[in-house]
């Protein structure tokens, strides 16, 4: 199959071109490479360096034998770039990860707020414009977002939900109730991409992703040069990886208020897996799917006693501290999400067990003299004016 | 009260700052003129011509003694001039019109989907931030529409709803299934809002409005050179407004197909009655306030065959004629809006009687000559590649 994906230079987007790539599959990226750029703009670096991604392309088919398409444009403000390398392609399955993916960096202040959605929504309108023009029966598996729904007190569906009001009943969207500008601008996208597919007939699979953790997967092991970037940071790290850092470099492991609050995770592993299952059985035209991405839930204190007993096993000075919320969110709340939709297309899941804690230890702990440990405190207040 | 009329040169804009001027309260408009522009792109133009803002608030001053305030500035693109008219005047409430406003126009390509998106969400998200750095106690009344709803088979209620499911219970958004991309802008705008006052303590009254007719005001009537614009055009017209131009043009009037489209109407007299009761009875801190904001549910048929009846009794030849449907939706649908929170406030609807039909034919008569009859009939077609 003919599969692009857009952000190819991201934490997923780079194993996801080299995991279809290594299963025959004709790989094109698209990137702008602004991720790095807003990476110093906040100052922060991935633990492990990540060479260009012309480079990774170059090398991959060094090791492979397989070549990866690469177009450089910024799918946001170059949509003529953007139908030329539809056309160039003629990509049957588009996999779209290509937005600003950080809360924190969306709430800093009013600029990175309208650029988040201003980037995220006009990217995703664009990409739709584009296909609807080129490559009107493509696939479009849109990387959303768990948190796109909030913490309701009622059972979290996957997408759409079925309602009976009044004694009369209609399936609707679910209502969201999104926790940051980020978070709102991936729901934003959800309702575009629903009326696309309502009034052209796209084919769209909106995944509602929980938290990713994890450093590598079968292709980012074949060779030193194909990490992907492993974020630990307040900024664009994920929380597990954050406590694992913290708890190598003996750093309190900070939890965000009480901890109690509950997400859904997943091993990057599985998006791979997810995003397959995604794309070999794609929606049908005028179908907007969505499946909530995730394997378990937990709440931020499990996560952060889980990496507190893995550490201490293999020898650090673990400690968890609970340091105010610079977030504002229910620490205390009802959470039942459904995810059966992945599992009955195949997904077997890669569940975090303390082995897989503690292999990601061990990756960090090879790496350990590269952490800046002045990056991982937040600094980005939900609250501040 | 100090009130902020966002928009202030536009259909709605200008009869809200007279009306507020006249009652007594300190009025400042703000507007970029953007819309004269976007209907030279489309080659429309209102029926009646429309003074500069700048020559009717001057013009304003000399008839009633009172001065309004004029800001020319994009909101949307100029965060700074925003701040500063804001630090400047010091608003109580902000009433919110600035936005592209016609489904037709966001549904002619790319370029103004993208647009009218970023326009209307980028400038809300501006107002925002603007409030909670200047007046954050400020009060927003924002305008969005019924369209947002779409035509669910459920009861539409104010906004929220109440949700039981699987035993458990939430009042969370109510579901959004919108019509095109303006109304997709909308719906971004109330989930963006929404958090503004959850996370903020905003205070927001978003005014779901329905389809608005007619021609003059209280104010409009005070000089000739008070009217507001009357647009009978396929981009920028309402319906009832097209089918009286029709009428008295002796063109057919179109039905866009079975022409069973049910929607909200009201008023513009009742537009201006409904944001002063919003205004004079704000939103609690962080309380997001949803008001539908209509008088009566007419078909689309419905609304022809009255004009007709008026148009013959006053010696114009009016026939209606089903037009294939430019746009998706459903021709016959269930269509049941509650609007009972601005009827408590206080609100006394101006309905839509014969009487009330009979007077903007005598209007738009009076300008007959001016009518183009080659802007009436549909361009845009929402499923135009």
């Amino acid at each position: 199959m003919r599969i692009m994906v857009l952000g190819g230079d991201g934490y997923l987007g780079w194993p996801t071109a080299m995991y279809f790539s290594a299963r025959g599959h004709e790989v094109a990226v698209v990137d702008n490479m602004i991720k790095r750029f807003w990476e110093q703009e906040v100052g922060v670096e991935p633990l492990i360096p990540v060479a260009t991604l012309q480079h990774r392309i170059r090398r991959w088919r060094e090791v492979t034998g397989k070549a990866i398409k690469l177009y450089v444009h910024d799918i946001a403000t170059n949509p003529r770039a953007l139908y030329k390398s539809f056309e160039d392609f003629l990509p049957e399955a588009i996999i779209h990860y290509a937005e600003q993916p950080s809360a924190p960096f969306s709430m800093v202040d009013r600029e990175k707020c309208v650029s988040t959605q201003v980037n995220n929504v006009a990217g995703t309108l664009n990409v739709l414009f584009a296909l609807r023009h080129i490559v009107p029966d493509a696939h479009i598996i849109k990387l959303g977002t768990m948190g796109e729904y909030g913490t309701p007190n009622i059972d979290i569906e996957e997408g759409w939900l079925d309602i009976t009001h009044n004694g009369r009943k209609d399936r609707l969207l679910y209502p969201k109730k999104p926790g940051s500008f980020y978070h709102l601008s991936k729901v934003h996208d959800s309702h575009n991409l629903e009326f696309a597919c309502r009034i052209w007939g796209c084919r769209v699979t909106d995944l509602n992703q929980g938290v990713v953790y994890g450093i590598d997967t079968d292709e980012t092991r074949l060779d030193p040069e194909f990490n992907t970037s492993f974020h630990y940071d307040a900024v664009f790290g994920t929380v597990l990886n954050r406590f694992i850092v913290q708890a190598i470099h003996g750093l309190p492991l900070s939890v965000y208020g009480k901890g109690g609050q509950t997400r859904g995770f997943l091993n990057v592993r599985d998006t791979l897996a997810c995003v397959e299952l995604a794309t070999l059985a794609p929606a049908a035209q005028g179908e907007f799917r969505v499946f909530n991405q995730f394997t378990e839930q937990f709440s931020v204190l499990d996560l952060a006693k889980r990496v507190e007993r893995v550490a201490k096993s293999r020898g650090h000075v673990a400690k968890i501290e609970n340091v105010p919320n610079p977030r504002v969110e229910l620490e205390d709340h009802y959470y039942n999400a459904k995810h059966s939709a992945l599992p009955a297309l195949g997904l077997k899941p890669h569940l975090l067990t303390d082995e897989v804690v503690a292999h990601m230890m061990s990756v960090v702990e090879a790496s350990q003299r590269r952490i800046d440990p002045d990056i991982v405190a937040p600094t980005v207040k939900w609250k501040q004016r």
